[in-house]
């Protein structure tokens, strides 16, 4: 799944017709790009939407990323498309927020120092201080911003103003605060959250607790995009871990520590790849 | 698992204390029995309950059934403990209702044909007439109840009538039908249901439309002991399996109704070999 | 993934260069085909080579089968590809061979019922006359041919006599004969056999005992195409299941039938669906 | 599973008869043990072979470990019981081997770190420098010991002099040399190696890249008691992850490298927990 050379990849979204996939294979192949992945789905239902995914080789490719802008949007177009255009050689920037607990973050930095997440990282930010030493082992800037009730609002948009133009993408890595709609009008599917539980199943608070209280069998952990409706939001990657009677809630919260940091890296690695379409509040993952 | 000579299997639970798997040891010790299996769990919490499953081999056990209730009686009282004996070569029979879906019976006759379950089965029963001849393949009585809304009371007044005394548990395997609270009382914690989602997620009806509109990463379907409150009762099997956009709801039909099959099967089986105990809404499973 | 309108699928693979997408995608445009699905794939080693599978809607497309086929080699020629062409309302005819064993043959049969296998099932064979019931419930004609050690080459030469043009491929739904290289060759890359082990773990005889005697945690199975090389073939689906030390050998029996027919029927969905593309004694799964 | 109180557990192995589980909840009872869990199993083959692990809360049991001894002596005798005790307030001692792969060793110290793995680690010894800066970062007291094929028997022989006395048992967490005989046999039953395969495939080298030549659709790996048969010790935990023609060796090898780290630290969760009893080059997991 790794490429080893530079990459070009499109993401694109339109009323479905006939004709769209060779018009987009006829333009990359006469600009001399080699198709390396390609992608696509229809949906079956009345008004049939098409969506793709396509790379290709920015070696040996003749646009410039402005030509390939300026040759593109006719074609976009035409078709009515919803599109957007990604450059590997240009890792996405990721701003991590944390409150206490590492696991996640542990593991998004070891997989992202050994390049198994193709990202940058230009901050962590804190409500605590306590995850400091493990952002400077790992070289990465830590910021403290505490957040009170009482001045929510002030504080994220302290935070906001901070991190204005320094990320692409924002990852919630278990940080223990809601966000407020203005904070997340401006990340539009671009906020990555880690829930604890298995979602639908256990939206809100304490999910390990009233897992332990339903007596399920499984418990699980669902990354999603953040909206305005709590833990509503476009669902990108689940995995469950399974349960007995044996565990108390704290086993379960071991378990499912396990659980979340593999289901977050995930999610994280479909979007920096940009293997991430969403569409009518639900994902398409073209993995 | 299966234990080809026949057994005693005891299912105790009780406030925790000292001084009880000794007494229980000793106790089948004296009468010559040979333990083959054991499994305990003590709740850790406030007030500590104690949970046993034991089962001896009945060949050369010196008590009759009479004999052990009479000799047992004692002992469960200066414990204070809800019990019950079961012997393996009285199988249980499970009566088994159904609509019009075929995956989950097909799935229970195929494996008792083969001895996977051990149970004998006196009916099924079906508000429609299609399953019939699936019940003759395999030689077992089929019964056509017709539920109406209208009348439902007195319809299953006249199926709880008819199958009094000839069953010690239920299946419902996709029986499309919500049973009226004097209907499960008579069977308490005797009725096995399948519901076809990952529950708490979807209770009630439509749920793989529901995770289809909901965009979920994986569907389940869950096996509980059937109680007055819809999809709540004690859950004693779970599982999922993995979907995607590509997935349309039929789709997810088909890959649930593995899962249903599996999970109801496994629920099954547990309770025809004693492995289920109920506490506070949960069960505890001695696999 | 079942798409409810005829579609027309080419599979093709080929030495990797610019324009082999653009060639097609414009081929299947200009004959007003709708794509919809497509999938591709390249070798990244030192000989690039490019696989594709694309379907297109039949409805609209203006190229009978026979202009399909005039029309497209010039493009194959040109690209070197070796390519194969399927309807989707021609069903392939599978014809099953079985032995005693009857838990993969009940599987599929109930799911080519049910309309999960878009198949057509010409025959079953089987040297032992004991499934001949299951085949008369779901009308499929059964023969019995009777195979041994001393006579095999003749008994498989009048099987592949009987069968020659029934037949687009074979099952061997736990056949247990080892099949001729002769028989091997007239079907090649179009026999699936299931093997009861994770491959290449455990190849050949009893190989659930061995997994007993080695103590695995998990026990497999694996469809594959069948070659001279006995369980040496291209591998289509692999699963396992979980076991442990309380499984004796006929519980690792009774939980390895379950993942046979998963993984059998997994196998057998991708070859009716045109997904397997074989390259090296590999396949690649376009699922 | 944690359990908070600290406990004495026994695991015991000997040959069935009636009155084993008697005589010892006997003898806990009598002195005053109360017992958490409790787990047996018997083999049913030819000679029934019997095994338990029981463990019982030290606070209010009566014997000191000395007396423990003297006063279960006798009955393991009657009994012929090979048997062992450990108290849960005194940690096994982890020495740990790596050589350059960071992932075992990582996962080993965090969960290490966060009280998920009850043990001490008195040394990580490598025949690289490279890991000594995590050794430090966890204040784990991290040797050189350069390892050559000329010199290999005297280089093991001062490590085996230098960790004499200091560890309980040892973890290879991808430690890449063979160990001769004569270290082995110092630790019978107590060097744990993660191997990158799903044994019995792929024993010995380059699992992964034999793994993608024989194009499996499942890749894993298998923590095993080392013995002198290389990758033929008793197996402790496997586990595998689904890959497919997409995979490059180097994917199988990130892909794989999250579930060695899983199986590893499943594997000495046993050992630490005295779950693991070994008989006839098996294990017998009580979890």
């Amino acid at each position: 799944m790794s490429l080893s050379k530079p990459t070009i990849t499109l993401l694109i979204s339109c009323p479905d017709r006939p004709g769209i996939v060779a018009t987009i294979s006829n333009f990359i192949f006469e600009h001399s790009g080699n198709i390396v992945e390609s992608a696509q789905h229809s949906t079956n239902q009345q008004e049939c939407r098409f969506f793709m995914r396509i790379s290709f080789k920015e070696e040996g490719f003749t646009l410039t990323p402005t030509e390939l802008e300026a040759a593109f949007t006719p074609i976009a177009e035409r078709f009515y498309m919803q599109w957007s255009v990604a450059y590997s050689r240009i890792p996405k920037r990721a701003g991590i927020f944390v409150t206490k607990l590492d696991h996640c973050l542990i593991d998004l930095l070891w997989r992202w120092k050994r390049g198994e997440l193709d990202m940058d990282i230009p901050f962590i930010i804190s409500n605590h201080t306590l995850l400091e030493p493990l952002a400077q082992m790992y070289d990465v800037p830590f910021y403290h911003f505490p957040v009170a009730k009482a001045t929510r609002t002030a504080d994220e948009e302290r935070i906001l103003e901070f991190i204005s133009g320094k990320a692409d993408f924002l990852i919630l890595a278990r940080y223990m605060q809601i966000l407020e709609p203005f904070f997340v009008t401006a990340y539009p599917h671009a906020i990555i959250n880690i829930h604890h539980s298995f979602l639908p199943a256990f939206v809100g608070a304490n999910p390990y607790q009233r897992a332990f209280e339903r007596g399920v069998k499984l418990i699980g952990a669902t990354a999603h995009y953040v909206t305005d409706n709590l833990d509503e939001g476009p669902i990108i990657a689940q995995d469950v871990i399974r349960c007995d009677h044996r565990d108390s809630t704290e086993d379960l919260v071991r378990k499912g520590s396990d659980v979340e940091r593999r289901v977050l890296t995930d999610a994280v690695r479909f979007h920096t790849e940009n293997r991430v379409l969403v569409y009518e509040n639900k994902t398409l993952i073209f993995d």
